[in-house]
């Protein structure tokens, strides 16, 4: 795709003698050896990632009375926030939507076909809350196996999974005047990204391999989410036992 | 200027092959044999927006009546926090205020005359969406101008000139407790940012010199900008059609 | 520790020339010769930087009643968010705990420490403010060495002293939805951490020893921000002088 070239491929060698698979359409760009399975699944979890999250930015854009592109913007930075966040972090060549434009595409067609067909929906929050977390449980193996293929420290890879899953929704709340998902009380939110992080983690450890690894991942972290939409499971929150005296 | 001497100028041995002039500041401080107009232009664009936006950002500081750490601190996240994201994002060298700290002394300055002289404005709310206007069409040149020099997708290049022209200002208004000026219902702000951004691009690509492209791309911005504020020049919001039943 | 196993040690070949102590950990893990002092130093502010700030980002999650997992995601962010700032500013190869993992795991111990003892204190938002004023003595001289140590204009290392040190508190307030510890009228934060870096930068000037300057960087910061806590110092803040009428 034309659109998609970007002016920068020598930058690759800048890349430090990392051997495994680096960035997914990177790689799948230039090396055509590339063992078949985990590139193109990390491509598909990116633009299922920034497809669903685009559609959760549209509709806090909708509840917020934005112009179209107000929608643009919110879809567009609710897709790439977490992701650009982690390949920041990283230190990666180039962020992954920098390397492949067409997904701020998608991002955008996103926002308009919500634009034009959010009405029709009885409850745009709940669509709201259901779409955020099918968009989790694909971001959250996403960034996990972009620091996985980095050959990071088992730590960064969780963490990294739960920034590129949490980042972008928290940034769409924020500035979209929503209570953050991320923070609410009462809810698996945070707890499902890094339970399917470290779920994945735990299997690779374990000799597992990566995609169905980063399978599990996705289908943990929507569990635990779901469950706690559905069934109200959640952790113990912190309750003060002293009655507080002051602050 | 002594002040800017950067620690790290063999640093851009790194960069990838790219052709054309890439930074400005460190293009102009390196070879001479650079076409005049782009650079110095680009220059002229850095120091004037970041002049301007600190301004803004001081603005926003007297009305939450800080003390004068304060309006620095604000003039100086507010004029220099667009073009930041945007140096991260495309991953130059170095990001423009560190190669060039006298941009910074620039900001802190405009802080202080506000400090002293804001009193004097009638309104200073009406003052800071005038400045506000006219740095987002210096900003958006800025940013386009930097995504076209390093040779990125016309998509990257009209986000990079939006990212420049809004992010200071978002960060300003989260920071300083206004309602953000980008997502205000019924006016033109990102809509101006992307339609300058859009009109750089599009003349480019049919042929325009650089400059006079960049000088279109202000003009459409401000006055894309300035008719929405007098004018009340508008796109239609979404409205949501049948009566919400919930959320 | 095998747990900070980064993977990129050739990495740092990238690096440009710079003949100083560059970043703590990674020049401490490699060359065996450097001069004892700094390294080991700023090592030792970076942990404890770390500790503190975690500890008062646990309690603004215990004022906000959330779960473990929000605990350690309020603490880590709190703890290396200022940090993580001005190593992508300074284009550093590696964000500082990304290098050292070890780190954000201190971050976590010390979130569930406080998960299960916050409610002996009688007053958390106190004990907050005081690891909070002694986080930020620690944090400004951990961005000032860094700095220092890139060769940075010195211009550059005040405001990655103040960076360092005011970034992670404000993103911790933001998300934590407190009033922003930096922006707070009346209150000595900022100033206190620009007067510290301020003061190593001009001691460096001076000619005296960078871990000297370190010292007094961090007394001059607490003794401002403790000042500012216990005697109420303030600077004076703006005050709008005529009547305003509009805005």
């Amino acid at each position: 795709m034309a659109l998609d070239q970007g002016p920068c491929r020598p930058c690759r060698e800048r890349t430090c003698g990392r051997t495994g698979p680096r960035g997914h359409g990177a790689v799948q760009a230039v090396t055509g050896q590339v063992i078949a399975g985990l590139p193109t699944l990390v491509w598909v979890l990116d633009y299922a990632s920034v497809l669903v999250f685009a559609l959760t930015g549209a509709l806090v854009a909708s509840r917020a009375q934005l112009d179209p592109v107000g929608f643009v913007f919110m879809a567009a930075m609710t897709a790439v926030g977490g992701g650009t966040l982690r390949d920041l972090i990283l230190g990666r060549d180039m962020v992954f939507w920098v390397a492949r434009p067409s997904l701020v595409v998608v991002a955008a067609v996103a926002a308009m076909v919500v634009f034009w067909t959010a009405h029709r929906f009885e409850s745009r929050y709940r669509l709201l809350l259901w779409l955020d977390a099918f968009a989790l449980s694909v971001a959250v193996p996403a960034g996990v196996a972009v620091a996985l293929a980095g050959g990071f420290s088992p730590v960064i890879v969780v963490i990294m999974g739960v920034v590129t899953g949490t980042f972008g929704g928290l940034m769409r709340d924020v500035v979209g005047n929503e209570v953050p998902l991320v923070l609410k009380q009462g809810e698996l939110y945070l707890t499902a990204a890094f339970g399917g992080a470290l779920a994945a983690v735990l299997l690779v450890w374990m000799g597992l391999g990566r995609v169905e690894a980063l399978a599990a991942c996705g289908v943990v972290t929507f569990v635990l989410r779901a469950g706690s939409m559905v069934r109200g499971w959640k952790l113990p929150v912190y309750r003060p036992r002293p009655p507080r005296t002051r602050g």
